[in-house]
Formats: structure tokens, sequence, C-alpha cells
């Protein structure tokens, strides 16, 4: 059941229970304890760093009392971002975006969020992505007004700090694309059209993450469900707004990159355009001096011109003339 | 009226009768037994295999009471996807896809699903689509909860199938698309060529198929028939999340093959270009030497230089030289 | 006011008269005729060819109580397909594909359909338009239900054989097609590449015509007006589902055609680089040894080799030698 | 406030004061006049040629009631069609296609109209367009119902003469895509790509008028402002069908020229590969000769062959056969 | 949290204070100020000229009464236009275009403007944006009816300054274009390719500030909101207007680009084959003479024509024969 690749490592369960007044932050090893220590009336967020065992999520599922075919969706990890409503809590599939520094590539992985009146569950497929710390240090201090709200407003903080992360991928993006860009105007080699292909081939899956993203955010905002503050909705929208500056960053990457590959042929086109220029100009030049030098070794008997003195310096000065004379007319078209 | 290829074997009858006690399975050879075999209150599932003879798609037509539209669109198989609510039962129009090892190609099937409240029948072109087999064996073996459901969700199983079976095929693409760009990196041929065309045509192809499959699961999921229950429509509603899932694929492979046309052609360029530009530079090198052999090739009487015992050290001291000084200048501008 | 093509022949008037029992069909000279003949209940069918007489056509605008801007459309033959519902009566305007054989071009015609309650009305541009002859034929022998259900569903029927007619078409471009294809293959010349071009452009003028047929008999099927019976509906949607079917193709081909001609061009540039490869190794091959006897062409005194005996084989051997390593060379960089 | 170009000419002011059966034509010197020559319950046309004096259109803006907006929009020639109901009256923008001969060039010009219940007041920029003189024609003869119906009746007889104005063009610039198109086959100049590049620049301009336009009439067409009647209705449908077809032609125009220009860079190319391949054969055949030329104009002291009186005969059959075996294998590889 | 570019000048703040008899224009230090300063039920506007103090922002946001995502938007200045309604006030962000005449490229800058019953608040990156002088001269000297209207009517003066500053900036970009087309017919170089691969990326920016741009204002002038008046409703839909014809324009200059880039390339192709076909014509003419020449320097004892006094002029005559023969080959086949 589980499509992702295959992992070893143990699924890491920890729970956070807070609410204005308490805050508990505890690591489990099985499902039974999160409800042992959930306390009337705080809010509970799991966080599952793993979905390669089947059984945990089937707990978890037995647990919250969950539909069969959202704790599929959690374990088979190419879902497409979207977003179900169950009455009692709703189902968020979304990808999370992680700049691969060995592999110097972008990579995705799936985070499906579960939330309902007071219990938020978060599911990553590793157990090394932090982009969930300053949420956990904003409910450790108490900062802002994260532990005066609800579950609802906990899923939002979540969400948002994915696609905030968005921006940093972005970002470093940007920096490749200028990157090659420079090396375009400055040194076109084909390893510059490699790295344009593959930031083209990055940027269609990047698309094809970011765009059901913002259907699953539209439908957030603008949901009627009970779930979801009318005040956590305005939150949920500045969310979406980010999302559709995602898209048009990535449009515009999209755009930036077809101009680039038009100007890498054309200029590659152009540069050997210029090595066949001189070099055949050369050849035309001395074409025809080569006929006249064998026009000269021919052996005839009666050539007149071979039996003067002035033959040989005059035929030289006629040679230098017509070679002149071929480099004034290339140099007047242009051609040199 | 049948508008397939035509076809010679028998066409295969096969019916199932089940309820959450009873099971039957029954090879018959004419649809009157269908109706002796069936038995209050329990589900029937009559397979179709083959659609090449019309009378016996008009005795199911009269047996089930259906429009005679609806055998004219299960007999002629270049049908589009599509589903029609005819209030008593749901007509269902889907297209399979098999991989023909012996062709190397995509091959695709028009499945037909006539579903009421009691009664299934579906209609394969071939009897040797063995998708639906894994639903046999758990209404067989009474897995999961196949059998305490109604027809609605074993229609919803067969679609499912379908579907899934989809994603077979498009790894298996995937991989063949990877094999191809592979090959673009390390030797280009125009064999590479025409497999990237051909690709691309069997991307029309599916996105032909898939589509239109789109509209048909998302209709089926939102239907207000009394025939679909409530509980099934969240299932229909998973079908077509897959359902996007693959015509994202479809549209990304359509992407990565239009930018792998233009690799392919650009490295194609990039080698003709390297090749004629060594090329040229060997002439041009020889083009000027074989001018000065020529001059000293002249008859002419008075050539002092020749006379010299220096003369043809001389010479060829001059050639090798100027030789050497286009092969610097050619590896300065970097054309050699 | 007419604006297709100037045609001198005679307007042909025939009439048919029907109901479940009787039927009668005549010829006849003028428009009063129709209505001598005309018997209620019965439904009577007038089918006009030639549009070139406009005073034929205000007779039946006046007949038949039309709207003055109905007997414009029908005269002016570039009319786009639409549908206009006149609460008495229904006017439809198709295009009707026919394949010329001489010009070896598909040419389109513009079909009016005019039907109210017991009528119908066809105008055709040309007499030689036999597609409706299925339709008499089934009128007279009073095979199938037609002449038991009203005249919308002959409506339905005439629209329904022009549809069925554009498969016939667009079988025929199939197969033109793949002939195409087949010399792409094999020896692609300009003449392929003219062929492909017209195919394209044979493509645009057919999608004009499609594409607005769609949402003709869209609007037809989903009509709420009274002179279209609940069960006609079914039959339109079905025509429907033909028409999307037709643009499927239409745009399938455009899509291979397009690809076509990626692959013409492309596999004429291979074909140009394969000449010039090959030509170039030749010349590269034997203008260092052209140097080489030239060097022994010279004419100074003092040459040693030139004495020996074994100067010339030895020159030989050499030259023999490098041209050797040269084809070498060329072969390890697969350029031979 | 005037955007258009500075025009020093008078500006022209005609009224026209129609009912079904007066009718007054005048030519006026100001605004002032058309109140005293107005009688009720007439209607009045106002025709204004010339709007580069805002002091005129303010005039009318104050005599007529008009949004202070409306005389900016009249004044400020570069405005997208549009149509805006002010309840009282209906404003509508459009723009005139005119043919410029002496620049050989489509232009357009901003035409304004407003009309209200008794009153319709227009607007050019020039005074030579005469498009709306057959409208005249028609006021002056009581010809067809013009004089029966209402302002909306004359400003959809406007519209429309506008509108088809727009076939006039489309057939002009339809002829000269012919004309180009044969160039192409028969002889492709520069002159002709800077040909396919000005149609395709007109086809710019002309979609960027037609489009809002179709927006425009529809607007107009389903329009539930009082001051237009249901039976001018069905005449504003028909102008919106005109749209269609225009927008239609100048789109397949586009797709039309972006074919040609495939077609005119790849016969270019292949017009060229076929000078080279010629070209390049001819130096092929002649290098090996010249090689073996030289080689028998080596001085070598022991070359038996220069001894021979079969020699040379026996050379020259040599090099014969050697060109001939060459034409032979470039024959038979099609290069030739 | 303020993300664009650090700054260090000061904040300026200006208040503006009128209704229809007073007018009071101040520069403050502290936001305090403004509410002394403020008299009811005059309108305020509030300009806010640098965004790099969050702490500015902040007070603003707590006299105002904001929401803290608005303070956010405000200072965060790569937001994307839009408008959002928060009952008691409106927050429209907005991107202004500026020329850089040192970069000679076109810069962004985000405004935001707020404004509720009575106040208007606006925020600029810069000081230097003197495009709402106009509107502080119209308020200052009462001229129009600016003071007259409510804030709603301020906010649009604001944004229709905006919008109509995007005119002036197109005017200039068309400028170039023209500037650069002109330059394309008469001498085409590789700068002209870098200033067209300029233009097109500044027009994917301005695309990307134009889009959003056209849904906030339609947004607002289609609003139910009890603090936009019907009668600023219509200036709304004119700004729409302008934002629409921006938006055209924007395509059309993309259209335009995208076309001269293809003739640049066709054009560069064309030269350059011009060139190789004119040398590679002189080569191809040179190669057979040099042949005969070389023939006639074979060294072979029986060469009967080296004998014959005529030979050496007969030989000469020959040459020129068949370089004539080859010239008028050319000429005829148009290859010179």
């Amino acid at each position: 059941m589980h499509t992702g690749e295959k992992r070893h490592e143990e699924v890491k369960l920890s729970v956070i229970n807070y609410d204005e007044v308490n805050f508990q932050e505890k690591t489990i090893n099985s499902i039974e304890e999160v409800f042992s220590f959930r306390r009337e009336p705080s809010i509970t967020w799991l966080n599952v760093d793993g979905v390669h065992q089947p059984e945990i999520i089937e707990q978890v599922g037995k647990s919250f009392g969950l539909h069969p075919l959202v704790a599929e969706d959690i374990a088979s990890t190419g879902q497409r971002p979207k977003m179900e409503d169950f009455d009692d809590y709703i189902f968020v599939v979304l990808r999370m975006l992680m700049f691969d520094e060995k592999e110097n590539e972008t990579k995705t992985e799936q985070v499906s969020i579960l939330f309902g009146r007071d219990f938020v569950v978060s599911f990553q497929e590793r157990a090394d992505g932090d982009v969930f710390d300053p949420i956990r240090e904003r409910l450790r201090s108490n900062k802002g007004k994260i532990r005066k709200m609800g579950a609802d407003y906990l899923a939002y903080s979540l969400i948002d700090a994915i696609v905030d992360n968005y921006f940093v991928i972005l970002e470093k993006l940007g920096e490749t694309i200028e990157d090659v860009e420079d090396k375009l105007v400055t040194n076109p080699t084909s390893e510059t059209l490699h790295k344009i292909h593959d930031l083209k081939r990055e940027m269609i899956f990047l698309r094809k993450s970011v765009w059901p993203l913002r259907e699953v955010i539209n439908k957030l905002g603008r949901s009627e469900s009970e779930l979801i503050n009318a005040s956590t909705c305005v939150y949920m929208r500045d969310v979406y707004d980010h999302t559709i500056q995602v898209m048009d960053s990535v449009e515009t990457f999209r755009d930036m990159l077809s101009g680039m590959l038009d100007i890498y042929l054309s200029s590659l086109s152009n540069r050997m355009n210029e090595v066949m220029k001189v070099l055949t100009v050369i050849s035309t030049i001395f074409i025809p001096l080569t006929f006249v030098v064998g026009l000269y070794g021919m052996n005839f008997r009666h050539m007149p011109e071979l039996e003067q003195t002035w033959g040989y310096p005059a035929i030289l000065i006629l040679m230098f003339a017509v070679a002149l004379l071929m480099v004034v007319f290339f140099r007047r078209r242009k051609w040199m």
C-alpha cells in the first residue's frame, strides 16, 4: 500500500497538547498514548514522521475515526495536493519542497494534514523536515496568538509554513537562473543547454505541485465547514495570495527559461556562423592564388612569361594585388 | 453496426450472482440463463467478452430494457468515454489501456459498463483483459466490503480497476521516456528521434482517452442519481483524483518529450557543428601551405630562391611556422 | 443577396408528406403546390436543392412565416453553423463536407434546416448531395421508427446524416495522413512538405466548420423548446457525442501533422548533414595529401629526397599511411 | 483631452430628423440648431465628423445630458470597443476599418454611437467615412422598414454597416494572402518574408479591434435595457453572428500565415541546401583528381611511370574512371 | 518583516485634510498628529513615503484598526496586486511602474491604498513618486469635483493616476520597439537580439503586474461595499477599461516581439546563406581550373600538347571558356 521509496527507520510519533494556559510535549511509542495524554478541552497535535509503516497509519485511522480511503491516501506518497471535507474532520494533502544539496535538485515530499475540532494530525515522509520547528517554538513560548486560537489556526500555520518554504526554493532557483543567464552571455556551452533543460524540467515538476495547491487552499479559504472559523478564513486567503504569487513566479521562470533557450540556440548559431565565415574567407582568398601558381607550374614549352626576368616579381605583385582586392571586397560587404 | 476489428471467436458470457451470504459463478451460453439464475435480492454481474456479435448485445438490450442507442454505442468500439444517466440504469463507456508486447505499443479497448439497482453488465472487446480478475477474487473470497455494498460499488470497483491499470501503463511509458532521455545524452541517433516522435504520438492518443474520462468520473461522483449511494460517491471522488493524477502525468510527459525534442535537435546540430569546425580548420591550415608549395613549383627561369641551398629548408621552416601560428590563433578563438 | 458561387441550374423542389400510415413523394415546381399537397396531421418535408434563386427562398419564407433574417442567412452561403429558436420554428445552419475527387480537396456546403411542429424544410447548395437518400429510403420503406416520430426526429435524422458523413471524410483524411507519414520515413521530398501544409490547411477549415457545430447541437440537445420532444433529446445528445468525437479527431490530426512537420524538417536536415559530412571527410583527407605532392613538385635545386631512388615509393607509402590514419581517426569519432 | 492625430479641418455636423411620414436633412453649424430643428415624436440622428474639437463634444454632452466620462471617451481616439448602459442612453464605441490605398495598409478609426429613446448621435474621426451613406439613402427613400422602427434600429443599422465593412477589408486581406502564397511556391524572396510579417502584424491589430467587438455586440443583443426593442434584439444577434464570422476569419488567416512562415523558412533552407549540395559535389569530384595530377607533377628522379609512353593516356583514363565512379556513387545516394 | 531593498532615509508622513470648504496640508512626524489634526466631517488623506520602518506601519495599523495581515502585506513589497474588503475599510495593493533612466529599465514599486468612510491612507516605497502630485494640486485648487466627493473618489483618483502612468511607460516601450524594428530591417546585429530579449523580459514582468490589476479593479467596480458610492463605480469601470487597454497593448507588444525574433533569426540566416553562396561559387569555379593547370604541370615525358606552340594559349582559352560557362550556369540557377 505504501508507494514511496522503501525506508527502514522507525516512525517517529510526537504529540503536543496545548491550550491558552497549558503546554505539554512528548515523544510517544504507540498511538494509544495520545489519548491517555490528551486532556479536554485542550488541542492535540500529533505529528507522524514516516508513512512507510501502514499499521501505524491504520491505528491513527481507527483512533480518529477516519475513512479507509484517507489512510490509503496518506500511505501512497505520489498524491496530488487535495482537500476533502469529511464533516468531522478536514483532510489536506500538500507537497513540501526541499532542496537536496547532494544531488543539487529540488525534491518534493508529501505532507498530509488532518484536523478536527480539537486535534491536528500531520504526516511527513521524512523526519528531517524542520519547517514545523518555528511553529513548535511559537507554541512552547506562547508567542503570537497561536495558543489562543483553535485547531484550524494550527492547521493554517502548518500550511503557511509549507507555502512560505516554497519562496525559499524559488529564490534559490531564481539565483540559479540568473547564474545561467550570465553564462549565456559570456560563454554559452552545451553544459549551459543541459542546465536550462534541467531547470525547465524542475519547473514542470514544481508547476505540477503548485497548480493543484491553489485550488486546495482556495477551497479551504472559502470553506463553509464549521471546523474553520471565520477569523481563520482571512488567514487562509492570505496563504492563497502567497500560492498565487508562487504560481506567478513559476510561470515567469518558465517564460524566462524559454527565452533563454532561444538566446542560447541563436548565439550558438551566431558563433558557428562567425567561425565558418572567417575560415571560408581565408580559403576563398587562397583558391584563386593557388590557381595562378599552378598556371605557371605548367610544363608547356612555349610560355613566354616564364622566360622573362620580370616574370616572377610581376606575378608576385599581381597575386598580392588580387588578395588585397578580395580583402577590400569582403570588408565592404562586412563579411570579415 | 460493429465498427471495430472483425473477430471470429465466440462471445463469452459469465455471470456472478452474490449477496452478503451467497455467491454463485457460471459461464452461460444465452442471455436467458441469466434470469433463471438470478435470485432476488442478490446482485447480478454479467460480463460479456466480445462485442462483435450484435445479436447478443441486442438480446442484453431487450432483457435489461435498454435504449436502442446504448446497444449501438456498445457495438461501435471507437466511442469517446462518456456517462449517461437513463434513470433506471447508468451507462458508462471507458477506454482500457493495454501494452501490446508484440508491437511494443499501447493499445486501447472500449469497456462499457451498465449498472442499475441490482445488476451490473460489463462489455469488453477481448477476453484477455484480466484487470477484473482481482475483483472476481474479492467477490469469491468475500474480502473487503464489496459483497456488503450495492451494484454501484461493484461498478465503482470495475472503473477503479481500469483507472488503476492506467498507472501501470504510465509507469512503463515513464521508464521508456527515461531510457530515451539517457540515450539522448550519450548517443543521439535518428532512431532516438523516431522514438520521441512515437512517444509523442502515444501521448496524443492517451490524452484523447483520459481527458473525457475525467469528465465522466466527475459526473459519476457528483451524480444525483438514486442508483449511486452517498457512501459510494466518496469512492468515486477518489477515482476522480486518480484520473486527475493520470492527466497530470500525461501532460508532464508531453512537456518532457517536447523538451527532449529540443535537446535532440540542438545536440544534433551541436555535433554537426563540431565536425564541420574541426574539418574546416584542417582545410584552412593546408590551403595557404598548398599555395606556398605551388608558388615554388612555378617554372619561371629567374626565381633566385630556388637556386639557394638554404631555399628548401627555409621554406619548410616557414610553412611550419605559418601552420603553428594558425593553430595558435584558432586555439585562442576556441575554434579548435 | 446570394453570396455563393453563381449557378444556373434550376432550383429543385421535392416534397415528402408522411405519417405512420401514408407516404407521398413529389417533385414540385412552385411553393404553392406544397400546401395543396399537404394533409393534416401528416408531416411535410420540403427539400430545396439550390439557394441561388432568392425569389424561391423568399416564397418559402412567406409561406412558412419566417423572419426576414432567416431568408438572408439561407441565401448567403458563408454562414457559420448556428441554431436559432424562433418559438414557432427552429432554424439550424450546418456545413456539409464533401470530398471533391477532381480537385482532391475537401469542400464544404451550407445546409439550412428549418423545422416546426409538422414540417421540415431543408436547403442544400447543390443537388448532388445524396447524404439524405438513406433517410428518404427509410421513410419510403417505413423502416425503423422514423415515420412514428415527429418533425423533430426527421430534423435529427438529417443532422445525424450530415455529422455521420464527417466520419467518412475524416477516415479519408486519416488515410492520406498515414500515406504521407509513410513517405516521410521512406523518402521525404519537398512535395511531402506541401502535402503536409495542404493537410494542415484543410484541418484549419475543418475545424472552423466543426467547432461551432458542437455548440449548435449542444443547444439543440438541451433546448427547452416545445418543438423538441424529450425522447428526441436523447438522440440529439448522441449526435452531440459524435460531434465531440469529430472534434477530437480533428485535433488529433492537427497534433499529428505538427509532429510530422517537425520530423520532416529534422530528417531533411539530418540527410543534408550526412551528405555534407561524407563529402567534407573526402575533401579533408585529400587536402593534406595534395599539399605533400605539391611539396615535392617544388623546383628547388637542393632537395635531397628527390635524388633518392627510394624517394617516390617512400612518399607514396607515407601518403597512404596519413590517409589511413585520418580514416581511422574519423571512424573513431563516428564522422564516417 | 483629444488623443488622436491633430487635425485642422472644421468639424462637420449633420442632422437627420425622421419618422414614418416626414424626413428632413440639414448641415448645421452649432449644436443648438439640433433642438430647434427637432420635432417630436420623430427620431433625430446627429452625425459629427471629427472629434478634435473638444468644445463641440462638450456641447453635445451638455445638450444630451451625458456623463463627463462619455465625452472623454469620445475625444480620446485610442479606445477599446465597449458598450455602457447609462439607463437614459446607451454608449457604444466601435472601431471602423479602412484600407488606406496610399500606404497599402489597413487603418482603424474610432466611431462612437450614442442612442436614447428618440435620438442617435454618431461621432467619426474623419469626414471621408462613407459607410453610413447607404443608411442615409434608405432613410431618404424610405426603403425597408428603417423609418418605421425606433432609434435602436437606426443604431443597429450603423453598427451593422461598420461590421459589414469588415468583410470588405477581410476579402482584400484574403486576396493579398493568396497572392503571397502563390509567390511562396513560385519564387520566395526576403520580400515575401517581410510581406508575411506585415500581414501577421495587421492580423494582430485586427484581432485587437474585433475581439472586444464581440463582447460589445453580445451585450447589446442580450441587453435588458428598455431602449432596445425585443424585435431589434434579433437583428443585434445577427450582427453578433457576423462578428463571430469576422473573428473566425481573422483566426484562420493567422493560422494560415503561421503555416506560410514555416513553408517559407523550410523552402528557403531547401533551396540553400540544394545549392550547397551541387557545389560540394563538384568540389569533391575534383579534389582527388587534383591530388593525382599533383602526384605526377612531383620532381622525383626515379618515377618509372613518367618515362612510359602510355603513362599520360593511362593516367587520363584512370582519372576519367575515378570521376565517373564518383558521379555514379553520388547519383545512387541521390546527392546529385 | 520588510522584504524590499534596505533603505535608510526617513519615512515621510504627509496629511491632507479637506472638505468642500476647507483644506489643510501638513508634514507630520508621528502618527498621533494625524488625529489631533483631523476634523470631522472632513476627509483625511495620509500619505506614507517609505515602508521600511515596520514600527510606523504598525502604528498606522493600530490607529486605523487594521488587521495584522494588512500591515504585513504593506511591508513586504513583493505583493501581487490585490483587493480585500474588510467591511470597515478596503485594502488595495497595486504596482506602480517607473522608467529608471539610469539603468534604462522599467521598475515597479508597490503602492498600498487603504480607504474607509472618511480616510485614505496610501503607502509608497519611495518618496520620489510624483504621480500623486496632480491630485494634490486638484485638491489644493479645488478644481473638478474631487473635494465634493467622498474618500472613495480620492482612492479612485489615486488608482487612476497609477493606471494612467502605465500608458506613459507603454508609449516609451512602444517607441523602443519601433526603434528596434527599424534596426532589424537596416542592420540586424547580435545586440538587436539582446534588445529584443530584454524587451520580451520586460513584457513578462509588465504582464505579471497588469494581469492581477485587472481583477482588482473589476472587483472594485462591481463591489457591493457600502464604502463605494454608486457614482464612483462608473469611474472605477472607466479605470477598468483602461486596464484592459493596457493589457491589450502588452499582449500586442508580446506578439510583435515574437514576430521580430522570427524576422531576426531568418534575416540572419538569410545573410549568412548569401555569404556562403557567393564564396562557394568562387571556390567551385576555381577548383576545376586548378585541376587543369595541375594536369599540364605533370612531368610525363610523352605529353604531346606540351610541345605545341599553340598549347599554352589554347589551354588559357579553354579555361576561360569553362569559367564563363560555369558563371552562366550559376547565373541561370540564380545562385549568383
